[in-house]
This record gives C-alpha cells, sequence and structure tokens, in this order.
C-alpha cells in the first residue's frame, strides 16, 4: 500500500505588478501569484502537484485554506486518492462544516479544488499519462463515476453524459493522432494589456501574427474613446481575417455595457469577455440580446457547474471560458463541458496567469478526444509569462499548443522557484525593487 | 483624531454538534463558530465589535482572512471609518487583488462583511443609539452614499432609491414609536431540527405557540415519508391558524425538488426554504413555477446583492432570507433590502447560529422604520441559544423581538466566553467529552 503521507503547501508570489504585464480594467496591478500544494506519498518520487493562482494579496489566506484540508488527506491509502477520484472529490466538496464557507464557491472551493487536481495529477503519473491521455482513455462510465451530477439534472443527467461519451468513443484513436500531429489552437493576450501603449500593442499583435496566432484579444473597459481607438488600431493592424476579442474584466452595470458596446460594433469582435459581474447571468443575456450579434462571453471567474448551468439555459453567452483552478478541480470542469458540448457553446479556456496555461491545455484536450472532437473552432488563451518557473512548461508552436508527452498535470514547479520567490521571505521579496526588476 | 490601532481576531467555536442542536439534511453536526473580531481604537473603551459565523471546520480560515484586511485599516483616522461608512466599504471590496479571491463571494466578502460590520458597529456606539436607529436616523442622501449600486442599475438605481426612502421618510418618527411599543414579530425554528423526535417536535411546537409564535418552522429534505410524517402532525399540534414554513437546506436537485414538494402540498406552506443550490437562480424560478401556490425562498447563503438582484428579476422567489454576516456588510443588505422593497418580495431575516439573531434585528428594524414601514407581514428568525455569551443578547417577548435600546449592533461577546471557547486551546476544547456536556 502507499500512503498520502504530506500536503506541503506554499505562499509563491511573482512581483508582476512592477512592470504593467497583466494590467487591465479591475485589475491594475497584479502580482501574479500562487498557492501551490504538494501531496506527498511514501514511494519514492511519487507525488501530486497543483496551484491554486491568485494576483497577490490574500494568497496566504489561500494557502491557509488549502492547508485546512490536510485532514481530509494524510494517511489515505493512495487508492482512495488517484483510484476514486470521484469519491475523493465528493468526500472534500461535501464535507458539511466547510461547506458552509461556500458553498462551492470563493476561497475554500478553490482549495479543494487544488487539492483534487494534484490527485488527478497524482493519478496521471501513476498511470504514466499525461493528463489530457489519462482522461481520454477512461470509459465512458469511468469518466462519469468523476462526475458530482448534483444540482446538475435540469440540464444533463449521467444517462446523458453517457450517452454523449459512448458517441464519441469511436473516434477517439483517431483524434489522438490529429492532436499529436497538429496540436491545439492559441491566442494571445500578450498584445492586449491595458497598460501598453498603441505602437507596443500593434508591435506585439504583428509578432503574434508572424508566430501563427489567428485570434487576439485586448483588454477594454477604463475609457470608451480609448477602446474606440485601440480596437479600430489593432484592426488596421492585423487586417480582416484576424480575430480580435476583447476583455472589459467585468467593469460594467448592464446598461454601460450595452452603450458601450454599441461603440465597437464595426470593429467584427470575434466575442466580448466578462462585460459585468461574473455572477450576472441574467445581465449578460441582456447584454447579448441587446448587443446582438456581438458575441457574449464569460467564465473565468464562474464559479461552479451551477453557475454555468444558468449561463447555458439562460442562453446568456455565445461562447465560455473554463479556468483549470477556479472551480472544484477536473471533475467539475468535466461537468462543465459536458454541459458546454450539450449546449452547443464553445469553451475558449482562460490561462495566463502562474501555471494556468500548463494545467488548462489538458481540459481542451481531452475535451477534443473524448467529449466534442472538436478543436478548430475555438483556441485556449496563451500568454508568455511565467513558463520558465515549471518543470514541464507549455510548447507553443506556429500559434498551437503542442500536446504535453510526459505524465501528469504539468503544474510541477521548480524547487528553485520555490525558494527565490517565496513570500515574503524569499529572496526577491528581500530584494530592492531595483535589483528585482533585473530577474 | 482617533486612530484605528488593532483588528483583533479570534476562533470561538462552541461544541453544538455533541448534542444534535441545528442539525438539518445538510448540516448534520455543526459546530457553532464565530471568527470574531475587535476593530480598537485608541480612544479608551471605544471598539467596534463583529463575528462572521462558521459551522466549525474552516472557522481559523475566516479568521486568517479577516486578519489579511488588516493592513486597511490600522493606522485610520476614525473619520476614515465610522465617519465614511460608504467609501470604507468600498475600499475593502474593491481591493483588486483580494477581489480575485471571490469576487465578492465566500470566505473573503464574508471577511469584508465581518470587518464593515465592525465598523457599523463603531459608528453607532459613536451617536450613542442602537444599530437600527442609527441607520432609521440617516437621511435618505447620506443612506445612499453608503450603497455601491455596481451591478444594480439595471435593477434599482440612486435616484429610485433616494425617492423610496424620501416617500418613507415622514412616516418615520411613528413608526420608532410603533417599533419601541409592539417590538418586531418573531418566527422559531426551535421544534424543527432533524434530530429530535416526534414527540419532542411537538412538545417544542406547542411550548412555541404558548410563548407567543405565529410562525415555526422544520427542517426537512432526509426523507419524504419521515418529512410528510411530521409536517402533518405539527400541522395537527399547532392548528390552521399557526404559519408553517420548511427548509430543506439546499438537499435537492430541482426535479427532485418538484417531486418532493408536491406531497407537501396539503400541509399549507408558509414557505419553502432553500430547496436547492443557493446559485441556483433558474432553477428556484423553475421549482416555483412547478409548485404554485407553495411560496419558495432562500436567502441565507445569497452571497452577494448581483445574487439577490437576479433572484427578484427572475421571479425566483415569493419571499427571502438575508444574513448578517454572509454578505459585504450592512451596506450590502441595505442594498437588498432596498432591491426587495422595490420588487415587493417580503423579507423575513437567517438568525440562529453564533449572533446572528443579535446582528439580523437591527437590519430587520431598519427596513420597518427607513424603507418598508412594515413588519407584521414577516418576521425574524429566532433560536434560543447560545445567546448568554453576548453582552447585549436579544429580547424576545410573546414571540416579538424587543428593540435594543444600548448603542451598537449587539455582536460584542463576554471576555470570558473568548477565554472558555478559543480553538483549539480553549478550557472547552481541552476537556474531556462528558464533562463539556454539562456546560
Amino acid at each position: 500500500m502507499t500512503m498520502i503521507t504530506a500536503l506541503d503547501t506554499f505562499d509563491v508570489r511573482f512581483p508582476t505588478s512592477r512592470e504593467l504585464d497583466g494590467s487591465d480594467a479591475m485589475n491594475p496591478d497584479p502580482d501574479y501569484s500562487a498557492a501551490y500544494v504538494i501531496m506527498r506519498t511514501d514511494q519514492p518520487g511519487l507525488a501530486g502537484y497543483s496551484l491554486a493562482f491568485t494576483i497577490g494579496r490574500g494568497n496566504d489566506v489561500q494557502k491557509a485554506a488549502i492547508d485546512a484540508l490536510a485532514h481530509h488527506i494524510l494517511g489515505l491509502d493512495l487508492r482512495e486518492v488517484a483510484g476514486d477520484l470521484g469519491g475523493f472529490s465528493k468526500r472534500l466538496i461535501n464535507d458539511s462544516q466547510l461547506r458552509w464557507l461556500g458553498p462551492e464557491k470563493g476561497v475554500m472551493h478553490m482549495a479543494i479544488g487544488a487539492v483534487i487536481n494534484a490527485a488527478w495529477d497524482l493519478a496521471a503519473r501513476l498511470a504514466g499519462k499525461p493528463l489530457w491521455r489519462f482522461i481520454a482513455d477512461m470509459t465512458p462510465e469511468e469518466l462519469v463515476a468523476t462526475i458530482d451530477f448534483r444540482y446538475l439534472t435540469d440540464a444533463l443527467t449521467p444517462e446523458e453524459a453517457l450517452t454523449m461519451l459512448h458517441a464519441a468513443a469511436p473516434g477517439k484513436p483517431k483524434r489522438i493522432e490529429q492532436l499529436l500531429a497538429e496540436g491545439y489552437p492559441a491566442y494571445t493576450t500578450s498584445p492586449g494589456w491595458l497598460g501598453y501603449s498603441d505602437e507596443k500593442m500593434q508591435r506585439l499583435a504583428r509578432e503574434a501574427i508572424a508566430d501563427g496566432f489567428r485570434t487576439i484579444k485586448l483588454k477594454v473597459g477604463m475609457n470608451v474613446e480609448d477602446d474606440i481607438r485601440r480596437c479600430r488600431l489593432a484592426r488596421e493592424t492585423v487586417g480582416p481575417n484576424i480575430a480580435i476579442a476583447v476583455d472589459a474584466n467585468q467593469r460594467w452595470n448592464v446598461p454601460d455595457a450595452i452603450a458601450w458596446l454599441r461603440h465597437l460594433v464595426d470593429v467584427k469582435l470575434e466575442w466580448v469577455e466578462e462585460p459585468t459581474s461574473p455572477d450576472d447571468i441574467l445581465g449578460h443575456a441582456a447584454i447579448r440580446r441587446a448587443v446582438a450579434p456581438v458575441p457574449i462571453s464569460t467564465g473565468e471567474h464562474t464559479h461552479n457547474r451551477v453557475m454555468f448551468k444558468q449561463l447555458f439555459q439562460a442562453g446568456a453567452v455565445d461562447l465560455v471560458q473554463i479556468d483549470a483552478a477556479r472551480v472544484g478541480g477536473v471533475n467539475e470542469n468535466l461537468a462543465i463541458l459536458l454541459m458546454a458540448a450539450k449546449y452547443g457553446v464553445r469553451v475558449y479556456p482562460h490561462a495566463g496567469g502562474v501555471g494556468l496555461c500548463e494545467l488548462v491545455q489538458h481540459l481542451a484536450m481531452a475535451d477534443f478526444i473524448a467529449i466534442t472532437g472538436k478543436k478548430e473552432d475555438r483556441a485556449i488563451e496563451f500568454v508568455d509569462h511565467l513558463h520558465q518557473h515549471f518543470v514541464e512548461p507549455v510548447v507553443i508552436r506556429n500559434g498551437r499548443y503542442i500536446a504535453p508527452q510526459t505524465p501528469g498535470f504539468s503544474a510541477q514547479m521548480h524547487a528553485d522557484t520555490l525558494t527565490q520567490y517565496r513570500y515574503p521571505d524569499g529572496p526577491v521579496w528581500m530584494e530592492p525593487v531595483d535589483i528585482v526588476n533585473a530577474h
């Protein structure tokens, strides 16, 4: 028997606010951070790695929430964790006392998601497969057994999910070959941060196209005149055949979103992301109706499957983002992907931050193989920073994510990063600011 | 100048799971707990008291989240806190880095709510008024200035709120007299915990009526046959003129709620509380349509004003609960009360737990005086335990809350309670269990 022996956590922060990478209308000065988790076993060399992503202050609270889950895990037989990913997830999510702190939202749900994702990493490593392949190789019955259908059955039943997965199963071997040969489309937000000058935006947009990207995204929402100018400039720069999305990061009230977006209709946007509160399902539906045919989306802050369910039921969105580290782990994201497939809503996974690209690529690839069979009408977000801190960083070639081949969920960080960027006492945080910028 | 000098926090837990007080279909063994806050000043004897309520595990995480807010508060001039309750609330809620941990939901939002409520307590103490009276005495303009209308303007604008408050203003002096003379209706959940025998439920129901309560509430959702039997027994016991509500504590999926509730139609329920996930606005609307005229409600876990807004917009509920310690403090609850008034939805505040009765009575009384002018068609929940730990416990007479007269928000605990029940090292938690039960 192999036993879970420790749940080690780390408050790791990167001083990204010292430049303006990651600046948007709601997040002017993020310090991209991770509440990082190592789920250790007594088998030499075997551990599960995962993280919850935050943007600085509060990363210590996120770490404390993960620590509060240790009693659920320490001493467990590995078979109760990696061998029963559905049962393991339900035990954490349905802890009746911890549930009060959500339920299924915010700090505690992200903590549970991080621990569940560490269990999936461990399971995939045990199987010797990258996570996307580990999911793709599950039978429909095995995959459905990982999902908690509580609160979902008015939109998706286990039987419907099984039917969808069985229908997709015969094509899996061919799609695995396709994925390995072609990669999965990426899109890039790198040109579009609000802190960048017009010239820097245009230069980065041209570079993105030269690098093979077919979709770019700009941040909007601070000033309507600026947005009109920047979006038109971007359209002139990239031409009519590159898709341009915009992201307002929850900046607007519903009536303001409608008024603002009417100014941007002529830019021919691929989608408008997070026009208002991520909680406002009816608000997204109202915006979508008012500015049609401008496509509306949200999802990176959508906190659980019940909220995604309603976005689909209300016809509130044309497409959605999913985030690997916001909801209750792989299990809940599989439920969301299945609902999106049933409702015919395309998924453009949210990434960037710290490790979000590394994690979410596996979910998109598993969706292509095992659920929807589609990848060329969608794309995974890509932002090119902080990948050097990961043992198996994402590989982007010609604007596409190359499928990872090494076992696991790709979230393991270098030991040196944990030492250097530990908050508040790692060397990076102890140095004077002008030295830090040289890193 | 008076300065904020400390934000002291305490992990206080009561071993309520050792008896079955508080047991329901989702929370079989709660240990009612408080992440308790003292906002200290350098003026002798002046401090603000507040708490976030949890049910045991995770209370340490809740405390850590409150601690993470200290840097926003320490060293502030009292005028920036008690003298600008709107600005103070917005600064906390819009901290761009902490916002990522919600936004406006879960552990971090409850922490912010606790700190904001401590500021209101401080402000009311400074004014020498109980909180309900402090709010009632605000001008419409002062009250509206405390509210963040972000994400609300499609349902309620500041101008509409002002109009409502001005319309209510002339009746305020008369209603203050009425409240002081009559108290505010209470209802009781004491007979209805799932762990109680039929005989105990009947005995407590009879006692409740003898004590003057006109509404009782039973927990349901574990077993449909039990629920039918208990509800019919309760109806036989109390007769046709006492209102009976039931509370499923989020137990059901939408189709299950509909099927289950059809068995209870003949009991003539006053309302059905939390039939499904608190996030499922469209689900509540679907249940309400399917089981009409059975009244549907939710709210104690509704995490912010955007969710309440949608409950009202979707016609998802006949009435709502509010909770004093779930959302972002008094400010956000005032926004919710104003929206409920506009949409004509009655509010039955959630209480029980630790200190929730003490806190929420002020909000209901302020609503009566300053907003709706109504109290006899609604009631505040009352559960008779743990009040002895508060310096100014609620006073219930003839089934009614008596308006508090002492300054503040009534959440101050006895110093001895903080010592005895401190977790994990207070005497109550260090003693063998059989001794604890004697407390």
